[in-house]
């Protein structure tokens, strides 16, 4: 069968059938009809990484590591060449998968991983996020229908922070990036600098209210046994920002400033009732006042179950849409025939009002992020 | 207005009827009302901690932890008195409660914070576990349809766990205990020790399999700023212990050992694709076959919408019903009126069948636990 030039297989014509039949009881239909007519809602994946570099950079990344015991072997970052072509192609992957689920756009960062901020020193942390910042500008710039910049930062374990602020500076006012991924945990799953909510931070958090621009709270590779990376450290250092958070006075301090916690906020979703309760415990305002002007999650959740969750318990207005795709989970889902990762169709069953529906795939994205001043809002927003 | 003896408001009497409503709609009306015929179900709460001491047995846990500074103030066990009078009014909270809310009985261990793993050395765990478990017991005894007791090993942070077989075996041959908690981090947050899965732990895992009962893993209290306890090392902790138990081999080599993971599993059901997805990706086998027949989540998620994700997504065999009272957050939920942690109120409102809730209040905890062997069992069960 065919519907606006698309195949569409029997089953997905009748979930979209269905979709629109509650779309349609949920209101007015004419509002419902209205939207397309009022302008396509853009699909903004807010969190993608860098996951298909071509070799030559994991191996200069390899060379720089190997240089920190043999000195001998450091790479000039002169000698790194990456032809646009090669950048084109290796971008290719994230290209297909925004067509085939129809997503417009992704803010998209260096491999979260491969930061790597326990390596080395901050002179080694600098120059490989030069390295990285300065890849995915020239991919932004060669597709920049596909991608919006994110930047990483040098952050070094037991460095204050403020070595960060050239690159920040350089990230937004050089490249155009629209945010930062900020990391808990620069120590690599040891834990052992101070919380995001101590003043050591501030110079950070200064130049972000600055620069107008979010960061995304997103920790790299665990080396701690204990934590495997994808599936233990990242959960678990999202759920342990939300609560330093929940602990402290920041966004008093910075009531501008903007967070998102990815992975749809680590287990806070899941436990809002605990951590309500623990605010309220605390003698702190409720959750709402305290963080949600601040505090954004994504829908890197990657069940159907998961999803409704986050939409039941978190304000439509503090959620993004966001796959991490090519990302931690590559696999099809046995039980759906789709990839794990393909969260547009868990928000897509959502029986969101077009309004709802709008906010999050676009306009929290574009309001969080100031996409408002990025050329490619101007063109397609 | 008034049923079967209770005053209840107008508001929940409608609810009761809906719900049984709805039970009568999901299946036979007689098996429904047969139920309570064939025998009560009991209530079993399998996460209880006490948290309501005496102040002479937090002095003498001060003075124990001043005595690592300064010998000359080591508090002798002989000295410390406390007698039947004040345990068994020290536990009245909790017996209040179980009353109030309707549950039959706990499974009761010490403070969990309390435990303070990484406070001095393995002998000043091995004293303050005895004494902790001995008071346990005492209560268990002298309430014994009220507690069943659960025990506190004497782990120590770089100290082989061999140390504490002894006291497993004290709690389980001497005092009749179900089972222990088990620190996955006896640094307190810093996460130094070997993982749960490292053969650092397997002569636990002999004796308990050897004496056939399961361990919760719980940690203690985290002394890392990065970590709030109840908000964020809680379950950080549990996420990270499922995704260590998911990449290892453990229950292969001990496939009758069980682990509970409290606080309904962390982050686990929440993001029950991405650990679907994970597993997939590293070609383990699907999670029902790879730890569903070893580890479960109990119901300490304080919230209806949390609830239901975990009954969504858990098989029911898995679920088992606790609330962790008195424990991590102990106020009235404005929206609702009631506790955050009654639990057993949002485990009612579920349209569980009657076999269903029968396996999540009573028969999964008295197969996980081997509570049959217990004489409160004998006498109830």
């Amino acid at each position: 069968m065919r519907i606006s030039g698309l195949e569409v297989s029997r089953r997905n014509w009748l979930k979209g059938a269905a979709a629109l039949g509650a779309t349609l009881a949920g209101g007015s239909p004419f509002a419902a009809l209205a939207q397309p007519a009022a302008g396509k809602t853009l699909v903004i994946d807010c969190h993608g990484h860098y996951t298909t570099e071509p070799r030559e950079l994991l191996a200069f990344r390899q060379a720089e590591i190997a240089a920190l015991k043999d000195p001998s072997q450091k790479p000039s970052i002169a000698s790194l060449k990456i032809s646009d072509d090669q950048l084109r192609e290796s971008v290719q992957p994230q290209i297909k998968f925004q067509r085939e689920r129809g997503t417009d756009v992704a803010l998209f960062s260096p491999r979260a991983a491969g930061m790597g901020h326990h390596i080395g020193t901050a002179e080694t942390s600098a120059e490989w996020s030069r390295v990285s910042n300065e890849i995915i500008h020239r991919i932004c710039t060669l597709q920049p229908d596909n991608f919006i910049g994110v930047g990483q930062l040098p952050q070094s374990p037991g460095v204050r922070p403020d070595n960060c602020i050239e690159e920040l500076e350089r990230c937004v006012k050089s490249y155009g990036f629209v945010a930062v991924n900020l990391n808990p945990d620069p120590t690599g799953g040891f834990w052992r600098d101070p919380p995001l909510t101590d003043r050591w931070y501030y110079p950070v958090y200064e130049k972000l209210v600055e620069l107008d621009v979010p960061a995304m709270v997103h920790v790299s590779a665990s080396v701690n046994p204990n934590f495997q990376g994808t599936g233990a450290h990242y959960i678990a250092a999202d759920t342990t920002a939300f609560m330093q958070l929940l602990t402290s006075d920041l966004f008093k301090n910075f009531p501008t400033l903007r967070m998102i916690i990815p992975h749809g906020g680590g287990a806070v979703p899941f436990h809002w009732g605990r951590y309500r309760g623990l605010a309220q415990d605390m003698n702190r305002p409720p959750l709402e006042e305290l963080l949600l002007k601040n505090v954004f999650f994504d829908t890197c959740v990657y069940h159907q179950a998961g999803i409704e969750l986050l939409f039941k318990v978190i304000p439509t207005d503090n959620i993004l849409f966001a796959s991490e795709m090519l990302g931690a989970v590559r696999g099809v889902d046995p039980f759906t025939g789709h990839y794990y990762d393909d969260t547009k169709r868990y928000v897509d069953a959502l029986q969101l009002s077009p309004e709802d529906r709008r906010k999050v795939f676009e306009t929290n994205a574009a309001r969080v992020y100031r996409l408002d001043r990025t050329a490619y809002y101007q063109r397609k927003g």
